[in-house]
């Protein structure tokens, strides 16, 4: 890093990533990101108020970049919304694996922070939701998807699909196999969403679980 | 506990129910049980080889109480199918909120065995495969479900589902709300599989997920 360059918040942030790569974020420290600056760590505080802040931010900085990956794919409207459903599953879960093979470290540090229900985690849910929902919203429209209601069923496909982008389930995201379940999920879902009774629901099932 | 009772396993296995609840996973000891029925630690281990061995077969059989208890639901063909997919993955959840409600410890202890990949969790994940396996069979004879492959498609039900019944999930299921929820994921895989293809697959989605 040039010695000359002002301390602005990116540099903080990238020096922040290297360090988290190095240490780990159980040890990774406020001094350690100082001392590779070649600043105080007074100074780093001055743009972050707290290690938690710190740790918030370089997560938030590296899911928005995931996160603008897939909105191309959710705003691409040249794929069928049922196949772009599917495209966009497919690419949340890859990037996961990818993100587990090439940055573990980091991903540990997004983990932690999920796992504390830290806001960074919660706005991440909600721009994937948002993106589910445009894909949902345009399958009502020329898909052949029976919603009425594009959010709640962006919900419903998330809850759905917790086993391929929740963190608590990273540990078989490498396993053999794992793509073509999420295929068979989607296949499943897909089925369902062109089949799902609207506003009205099944008086054969639906609401009559109570016996 | 009644000094002349001879030293059966069964006995071993309530008195090691009583100690896991009292310590918690993490601090009950074979030395605790064998204090609490009077006897030796050796005595203990001729009937389980090892802490393991004895914590496993202490969650084994409190596992086996509630697959029987949802093997009934399973089997009970004057629900119909669909209703009765439903009313199951309602009562999976319902049985594991119980759980974490009135025996938080040997609940935690099931999750440190599901998380080590125990063969008593992977058995229990097999003994609920097989009741969904045997609706889904159910439904594909006269509840409308299109698949070919009720063990394939018992297995894509349990992946959608696993929100509502994977340990990791378990600091969700008391949060109000969460019944609806599985409603929710419940009438979309119904909507599925009565409208999912068979054997063949929609050439415009499926397998088109690599561009």
């Amino acid at each position: 890093m040039p010695a000359g360059t002002p301390l602005d918040p990116e540099r903080i942030l990238a020096a922040t990533e290297q360090i988290l790569r190095r240490h780990g974020p159980a040890k990774a420290t406020v001094v350690d990101v100082a001392r590779s600056l070649g600043v105080s760590h007074a100074a780093v505080y001055k743009h972050f108020g707290s290690k938690q802040a710190l740790r918030e931010a370089v997560t938030r900085r590296w899911l928005d970049k995931s996160r603008d990956e897939l909105a191309v794919i959710a705003g691409d409207e040249r794929i069928p919304p049922p196949r772009r459903l599917r495209v966009w599953l497919h690419a949340v879960l890859a990037g996961k694996q990818a993100k587990i093979r090439e940055d573990p470290e980091l991903f540990d540090a997004y983990g932690v922070l999920a796992a504390a229900h830290s806001i960074v985690a919660e706005d991440h849910v909600a721009d994937l939701l948002a993106q589910l929902e445009r894909i949902i919203a345009a399958g009502a429209v020329d898909g052949g998807f029976t919603t009425t209601d594009p959010a709640a069923t962006a919900r419903t496909v998330y809850l759905a699909t917790a086993r391929f982008h929740h963190v608590a389930h990273a540990g078989d995201w490498l396993r053999p196999g794992v793509d073509d379940d999420l295929d068979a999920v989607c296949t499943l879902l897909l089925a369902g969403l062109r089949a799902m009774p609207g506003a009205a629901s099944d008086p054969t099932d639906h609401k009559s679980r109570r016996e």
